[in-house]
């Protein structure tokens, strides 16, 4: 179906009063909703309904459905791979106004929110609780967007990703119908895991409107530490071990020469600009302490120098700070450009070689893309600062992503450990999972048959946008 | 479809000339693989192949799909709500001669095994590596077996279910085709998560021939205490703080009065006959210390005494053989009656409540049954000493089962936290799920369109064994 303008006059019509004001089908609010934060190009939705319940998100769906209108659903829109894009026009569902925590379980260390709460929304709320929610993957994305794209991030490392910290969903299906997946209890072996298939779905077997989540009691003590390496190898091979070592580190971020260079214009730091590893310990004073020693020991075995060191909140939110505006200072390197960023993931024990191998890559396709990651899951990220009006340079950047996913793949890895499929890496899926894809395909043809849930994200189908009934 | 007692003649010939001896229709060997552990009546398959390889279970599958025959896959039977009877008749792949384990890659911490390899023998296997598989169901289960019932056991509370630790799977689909799913990088967010679909599938929408698995450092240091209370209201209130206190215990295991008395009587032990909590910690020298003295901190506040404590390891073996021996030793409460073993689970905070309110159901119910409970998950388990002969009391044991399945499910819980579904929990799904059973629904006849994988196991399905081809 190729994308109209317009939403049908009859679905306008019903859509407007069920929700009023609410639907919006103004130009400058289609163009808000038309991209996330990647290079991919935008593509408006035909409207934009801002609901505010699952009920409403419900009866959207269902109308949509009804009509044959592709529905996406859209949080914070800060996905990396063009997972919002109204490819083939449709409904954007804002579940933006679905804000609310609705519960608190302290005692059983979870909560249950609507999915337009975003992570830092979350945490000022549970502040007074001493539970806080650690899943961090930059963006302050929503929990609803967050799950639907098995969101990660730096903490990664020792709470897990969103696939280990959702217990249970509320979603509404491609027809409307409304269901809860999972519960409140810490496991269950009562049938499919359907909180888990939908969990990475990015939008394209139902729409997430509420989220169940893991708590974890804020650690006593927290202290974090930046050191930096003469080579990259060193650094990744000390991660390497203080993985294998078992050191329940939270956190153990990489960023490249490159990148500690960026930092430093963008923000008037002076580390010297190596390789350096970021680390964050979380526990009591004494486990802290214990941590910190053993991983001090490994890095002084790797040539790891300039050790620093904060346990103060704002002493560590200053060292972390590099780290944080990691997005920010590599898109200053370049004046009118854009960051084309990408991610795969590797087993650990070939880290080393993919990064080495990255960095050279990247180097010889004459382009400029810091490396940053989250080593201590095998996972990293290039940022590849780019002019997009320039053929010849995107030309390379593409070519540069593809052999990058397939050294990835090469090496037992995956062609994203975090970001996502959206349509960025959809042409790597077959690579990677062979005739899998085919059973996904079936899953979605049982719960989308009329590929209207986000169409065109993930999977590409045969058929979008034909009716359920008659209606025009 | 009727059960038939044989194979229908064609498919037995060409199973005979593929696998040879390894196609057994004797009654004995029928008889073996007819039940599991449960009290379910046995049904057993038309005959049993043992295949060696992904590619014999294929070709089988194949075989049987052409004839509209069940197939299901079978590792130790030591399940425990008649997961492995031939409902419907077919033929059981026995997984058992698949004991080869593939690879281990240390540096990741991940292996991969055939999905015949027990978790004894993947631990024996691995004992020079200095790594270890943690999880542990109490019986010396395949890994197979162990991935498609989702198993736990008594070290979940610190490493997670089979849900967490499985990192891919082989598996043959219902048409004979196979599939890799997940891989070893430690996280991905490439498309749907079909590991954890096939995960606590049960054999209903494939048989997983191969399990990837996620891998731990042995601790440097491991030891166990026991500690007895007054009330059981103290020692589940004890695990409740435990546990929102965020120590990261290895194990936290209740025995009720009831279990202990049974333990004293088997083992010639003494312990006081009172509610009794069994811990292990894993860690670091000092870890270890600060762990157990935390916990201790908690027990005394909560009453408990005759506290033991054992770090040699022959010490914490004979400290756990109360717990482990807790099944034969409660089968030993009653001459010639067989063990109904159930099992619920129920977000922490309801815990007390739930375990109260079942001792005094089962009491009141004139049963004998000891309650023994994963506690630090919320997961309990009632063995119920029965004699099966006797009409009236299995109507109490059955009345008994569905009080404490809604208990459960009035709480926020599950009504199985690791057995499964089987046919014992059937009943239970559409109570707990809702229409989202109609989702699991789709994605079986998606998956297995003839109903021909472990057909009567987790889900009702309307038709069995519609041959898929013209064959008779």
């Amino acid at each position: 179906m190729a994308a109209q303008l317009e939403l049908q006059p009859d679905l306008h019509g019903s859509l407007k009063s069920s929700l009023g004001e609410r639907l919006c089908v103004s130009k400058a609010v289609r163009d808000h909703h038309a991209k996330d934060m990647s290079y991919h190009p935008a593509a408006p939705p035909q409207g934009v309904a801002f609901v505010r319940s699952t009920e409403e998100a419900a009866a959207t769906v269902r109308l949509c459905a009804e009509y044959g209108t592709p529905v996406i659903a859209f949080g914070t829109g800060t996905s990396l791979e063009g997972h919002v894009q109204a490819l083939h026009g449709g409904l954007c569902i804002n579940l933006g106004q679905m804000n609310e925590v609705i519960e608190v379980n302290a005692e059983d260390l979870n909560c249950r929110v609507q999915a337009g709460v975003t992570r830092k929304q979350l945490n000022d709320y549970l502040r007074d609780t001493g539970l806080f929610f650690p899943i961090d993957p930059g963006a302050d994305a929503s929990l609803g967007g967050m799950s639907a794209t098995r969101a990660s991030g730096t903490n990664a490392v020792r709470y897990g990703t969103m696939r280990e910290n959702v217990l249970g969903l509320t979603v509404v299906l491609a027809d409307g119908r409304v269901i809860q997946t999972g519960g409140r209890a810490k496991k269950s072996a009562a049938g499919y895991d359907l909180t888990r298939l939908f969990v990475g779905s990015e939008g394209t077997l139902g729409v997430i409107t509420e989220v169940q989540l893991k708590l974890y009691g804020i650690p006593e003590v927290m202290s974090s530490g930046v050191c930096a390496f003469d080579a990259l190898e060193g650094a990744v091979n000390a991660v390497i071990l203080i993985i294998q070592s078992g050191i329940p580190v939270a956190r153990i971020e990489l960023l490249d020469d490159v990148q500690m260079d960026a930092v430093n214009r963008y923000c008037g730091f002076d580390y010297v600009v190596k390789p350096t590893l970021f680390f964050e310990f979380h526990g009591s004073e004494s486990g802290v302490a214990e941590q910190a020693q053993m991983v001090r020991d490994i890095t002084d075995e790797f040539g790891g120098s300039d050790f620093k060191w904060a346990t103060r909140q704002e002493e560590r939110n200053k060292l972390w700070q590099a780290r944080h505006d990691a997005y920010y200072s590599a898109k200053a390197l370049r004046t009118d450009c854009g960051v084309m960023s990408t991610d795969v993931c590797v087993p650990i024990s070939r880290l080393t070689e993919c990064i080495l191998e990255t960095r050279k890559d990247i180097d010889e396709s004459d382009l400029v893309g810091p490396i940053v990651g989250h080593v201590g899951d095998g996972n990293f990220h290039v940022g590849l600062i780019v002019d997009p009006d320039d053929a010849d340079e995107m030309q390379r950047v593409y070519a540069m992503n593809e052999r990058l996913v397939m050294r990835a793949l090469a090496m037992g890895g995956t062609c994203t450990g975090e970001h996502g499929v959206g349509t960025g890496k959809k042409a790597y899926l077959r690579a990677e999972h062979g005739d899998s894809l085919d059973i996904m395909r079936d899953i979605k043809r049982a719960l989308d048959p009329h590929n209207l849930m986000n169409p065109g994200k993930v999977l590409d189908m045969t058929s979008t946008g034909k009716p359920l009934t008659g209606a025009p």
